[in-house]
C-alpha cells in the first residue's frame, strides 16, 4: 500500500450536507494498530473473568456517558430516526451488559476435565484438563445499517472482548463521526481498566485496500464482518491465502422467505399483509432479516393477500436511506428487475413473479437491500418445496399457517430448516433476540461459517479456542480448570455436567 | 476430469511385494458418491438418536467380525506391527462406541432454550430454541499412518455419522485393501439399520484429482483430512474457492516441541531421554505427535542427556515405514538437514544445533515424519522464549520440569498454550486418549481450523450447525427442544443448564 491515503467525507443522510473530512489508515497506521493489539492480547488474555465482565459494562456506561451527541451524529450520519437508535444504543449497551454476565458466570469456556485412571489397563489414563482460550486479535468490521449495535462497539466487539481477544475496528465510512464516539467510548473503557491501550483500537477507511491489508496482517487471528456478500466474500478470500488462514465470520446475504399456508390466507390476510410490509419497512427495509421473498399457493385468497400488501405498501411514505449509494443502489436493483409484474410504483415496492419465472430468472433470488418485497405464485405444492429447496443459504425463513396448515407441514420445516439459520412461525423475522438460544447464521451465504452465530451469547465462541492441559500441576491450571472449581462453573466432569469440585483422592470412574 | 483414470498398486510395505491394483475413481463415480449421500442425508438426520448410536455399535461389531484377515491386509499394506494393529483397531472400535455413547446421551446438540416472555416491555419476547443439526454429506480423507483409527472408520467417519451427517470417503492408496474391509464393514452396518446406501460411500484415488474434485463437489458439506500441509493446504484452498466454500477440519504438520528444565535434566535426565526416544520412535516415527523438537538451556547435564538420548536412539533398530514413498522422503528430509551436528548415524536419527543455528534456518522447523529428533540448545531462557514464541502453530508443546521448576515456568506455559492445542506436563505426546477433554489441533499449520478437535467427543462438534425454532408449535419441535425433554438431556434453558422439562405454564424468568 504505497498509494496516497484517500480522502472521504461523512455526509448528512438526509440533506447530503458534509459532515467531515476523514482519510484511509496509512499501511503504518493499521500495522501499528494490529501490532499494539498482539502486544495487550497477553494482559487481556490473563484478566480474571470478573474483571474482564468490568470492562464490558464500564464500556457500556461510557457509551450512556456520551449522550445524546452520540444520538445525534448517528442520526445525522444515518438518517435513522432517533427513537431508533436510543433504542439501538438500548440493545448496545444490552449486548455489552449479556456478555459480562456471560463471562461472569463463565461456563461459556465448556472446561472438560477428564481425572487420571492410574490403574486403568493396559495403559493408565493421565489426568486431561480443557477450556476455551482467547484467539487473539479479532478484526471487526462495523455495518452500515446499524451503526450502534453492529458497528464499532457492536456484538463481534462486545463477543470478542468478551472471550478475551484485543479488537482492531475498521469503522464504515457511512458513519464515521459516531464510529469516533463509540471508540473513544470503548478506549476510556481500556483506560479505565488499567489495559494497555492496544486491547482496542480502531481504523478509518473508504478503500477495499484498508480491509484487506488489516484481514490480512499476521497479528490478526479471526475477522468479523456483516455486509455485503461482495465485500465479505473478499475479506475470506483474502483471509483463506494468508500464509496462515484464519477463520472469518462474515454475515452476508440473505432474502428471508416468508411462506403464507391456505389456512393462514383465509383467516387473517389481511392480518398478515399489515405484518409483512410492517418487517418489510423497517428501518427503510434494511434489515439483514428483511423478509424479501413471500411465497404462497396460486388461488383466488393468494390474490387477494397480494392486493392486500400492495394496498398497505403504497400507503407507506419511504424513510431516508442510510446513504446515497444505498439509496442509488436500491433505485438501480429495482429498476432493472427482469420478468416481474409491479403491484406498486409507489411507497414500499412490491413485486409478482410466478414459480416457474422466478426459477428462470435467478437474478430474482439477489437480496435488495430496501423497502421492497417479491411475491412468488406457486401453482403446486411441489413447484413451493422444489423452489425454497433450491434457495441459496438463508438467515430466516418464516412459515404462516393455522394448526392444521402446519400439522401437515413437516416437510417444508426440514426443507427450510436445510436452507436457513432460524425458523420463524407465526411471526416476522426481523426483531433478533439478543439471548443464549438465538442464531443468526445460516448456510452460505447468509454466512460464511454455518456452525456459527453473530448474535446471542453463542456468538462468544467464534473467538475461541481449546487448549488442553495433561498432568499439569495444579498451580499452573487456569482457575476453570482446578480441581476445587473456584469460580463455581458448569463443567463437564468424566463427560457429566456438574459444577461440583472435584474431591481430593474421590474414587474416579 | 476427462483424463484416463490412473491405475496403482497395493504394496507390502516390508517386501514391496504387489498386492493388488486400483484405480482413481471416475468423475462419474466421485459425483454418484456424493449425489447418494445427499440422497441419503434426510433419513440419517431424521434417525432418532438410539437408532444412530445403534448404527455406529453395529459398525464396531461388523470391524470385530471382519477378524484377523483385516489385521493381516493392514500389516501387509503397512508394515505395522500385528500388536500394534490389533491395539488400533480396539481404538477404532472404541471411538465408534464412544461416539454412540455420545449420541445415546444427546447433551452434545447444545438445546438452548429460550421461553416467551408475553408481558416483557417495550416489547414480548418471543419462544426461541435452538439445537445442532447435521451439516450435510462429509468428506473423509483416510491417513496413512492410522491404517483403521484414522482411516475409512477412524474418529471423522465416526463423529461425522454421529452427528447425523453422511460420509464419502476417499481411501488413502497406501492401505486400499484395508480401506475395502473396513468400508464392507461400515457398508453391512448402514444395511442393517435399513438405511440408504449412500450414508456411507468410499472412493479410490491416488492422484490429487480424485480429492480435488471431492472437495469441490457441490453436495460436499465439510471435510475432514489428515496428512501432509501441502495436501490439506490444496484441500483447504480448494473449498475456500467453491461457490459456497465449506469447512475443512485438515490436520496437518506438528513437530511437537519438548522442553526439559534445568533441575528435570539433574534429576532424571537418563529417564526423559528413555522416554523421549520411545516416544519418538513409537510406529517408527509417524505419529503427527511424535517429539521432534527438543530444548534446553546450554549446561554441562545438557551435554549428557544429549549423549544419554544420542546413545538410546543408536541402539534402536528401525522398524519398516509404512511405504516406500514415505521411507525415500524421510531418506532425502534427513539428508538434506543443513547446519546441524549429528549425534547418530545408524538407529534413530538424533541431530543437535543451537537455537541461533535453529532461528537461522527455518527448514530446521519442519515436520520430518520419521524416527528422528533435534535437540536445540539455547544459551539463555529468554532465547529459549524466543524460539519457542516464533514457532509455527504445534498440536502439542510438553514440559519436563521438578516442582521448583515448573513454579518459575508459568512464562513458558503462556507461550506454549499459544503455540500448541495441548500442552503436556512431564509425559510424552504421542498417546492421544479418545475422551471428552481431549484436543487434538492447534494454531496453523497443526490444524486448518484452531477451534475444533479431531480427537475426542468434542470432534462431533465439527460437523454440525445450529439451528433455531422461534414461536414453533411444539409438534414440529424436534424432541430435543420439546418442554418435556423426552430425551433427557442437558439444556440451557433460559442460560441456565438442566435436565429438568419446562412445566406447563410455569412461571417464567
Amino acid at each position: 500500500m504505497t498509494r496516497r491515503p484517500m480522502e472521504f467525507l461523512a455526509h448528512n443522510a438526509a440533506t447530503g450536507e458534509k459532515l467531515g473530512a476523514y482519510r484511509d489508515a496509512t499501511a503504518d497506521e493499521i500495522d501499528a494498530a494490529a501490532r499494539a493489539a498482539v502486544a495487550a492480547a497477553p494482559a487481556l488474555a490473563g484478566l480474571a473473568p470478573e474483571m474482564r465482565a468490568r470492562l464490558l459494562e464500564t464500556a457500556a456506561d461510557e457509551i450512556m456517558a456520551l449522550g445524546d451527541p452520540l444520538i445525534q451524529t448517528a442520526h445525522r450520519e444515518t438518517g435513522l430516526p432517533v427513537a431508533r437508535l436510543e433504542g439501538e444504543r438500548g440493545r448496545t449497551t444490552g449486548q455489552l451488559r449479556l456478555f459480562a454476565a456471560v463471562v461472569r458466570e463463565g461456563s461459556w469456556v465448556d472446561a472438560r476435565i477428564d481425572p487420571a485412571l492410574p490403574d486403568r489397563k493396559p495403559l493408565p489414563r493421565p489426568d486431561v484438563r480443557r477450556m476455551l482460550r482467547p484467539l487473539g486479535p479479532v478484526a471487526v468490521f462495523g455495518a452500515s445499517n446499524f451503526p450502534l449495535a453492529f458497528s464499532v462497539a457492536g456484538g463481534d466487539t462486545a463477543s470478542a472482548l468478551a472471550a478475551g481477544n484485543p479488537v482492531v475496528v475498521k469503522a464504515h465510512p457511512a458513519h464515521p463521526g459516531t464510529s469516533e464516539l463509540a471508540a473513544s467510548a470503548l478506549r476510556s473503557a481500556v483506560q479505565k481498566a488499567g489495559l494497555p491501550a492496544g486491547v482496542f483500537g480502531m481504523v478509518h477507511g473508504a478503500s477495499p485496500e484498508v480491509s484487506l491489508a488489516l484481514v490480512r496482517h499476521e497479528a490478526i487471528q479471526a475477522v468479523g464482518f456483516t455486509g455485503s456478500t461482495r465485500a465479505g466474500r473478499a475479506l475470506c478470500d483474502a483471509a483463506a491465502a494468508r500464509p496462515r488462514p484464519i477463520p472469518v465470520f462474515a454475515e452476508m446475504s440473505s432474502i428471508n422467505p416468508l411462506v403464507v399456508l391456505p389456512g393462514a390466507l383465509r383467516e387473517r390476510r389481511d392480518a398478515i399483509a399489515e405484518g409483512l410490509i410492517n418487517s418489510c419497512t423497517l428501518g427503510v427495509g434494511q434489515f439483514c432479516t428483511k423478509p424479501g421473498l413471500v411465497l404462497g399457493l396460486a388461488s383466488p385468497e393468494w390474490d387477494a393477500f397480494a392486493r392486500s400488501v400492495a394496498d398497505r405498501a403504497r400507503a407507506i411514505t419511504p424513510g431516508v436511506m442510510l446513504h446515497a449509494g444505498i439509496q442509488a443502489s436500491f433505485d438501480r436493483s429495482v429498476r432493472e428487475l427482469r420478468g416481474v409484474e409491479w403491484l406498486t410504483d409507489t411507497g414500499a415496492r412490491v413485486a409478482r413473479v410466478s414459480a416457474a419465472d422466478f426459477a428462470r430468472e435467478p437474478h430474482l433470488a439477489h437480496e435488495i437491500f430496501g423497502p421492497y418485497t417479491l411475491l412468488v405464485t406457486a401453482s403446486t405444492r411441489g413447484e413451493l418445496l422444489q423452489l425454497l429447496g433450491a434457495l441459496d443459504g438463508q438467515l430466516t425463513a418464516t412459515l404462516h399457517g393455522t394448526a392444521d396448515d402446519l400439522a401437515a407441514a413437516q416437510d417444508l420445516v426440514d426443507v427450510l430448516g436445510r436452507v436457513a439459520g432460524r425458523l420463524v412461525f407465526g411471526g416476522y423475522p426481523t426483531g433478533v433476540e439478543v439471548s443464549p438460544a438465538m442464531h443468526h447464521g445460516g448456510p452460505y451465504p447468509a454466512s460464511s461459517d454455518v456452525r456459527f452465530t453473530s448474535v446471542g451469547t453463542a456468538a462468544i465462541l467464534r473467538f475461541a479456542r481449546p487448549v488442553c492441559y495433561q498432568s499439569c500441576p495444579p498451580a499452573l491450571l487456569p482457575p476453570e480448570l482446578r480441581d476445587e472449581n473456584p469460580l463455581g462453573i458448569s463443567r463437564l466432569v468424566d463427560g457429566r455436567a456438574t459444577r461440583d469440585a472435584i474431591a481430593p483422592g474421590a474414587p474416579r470412574a
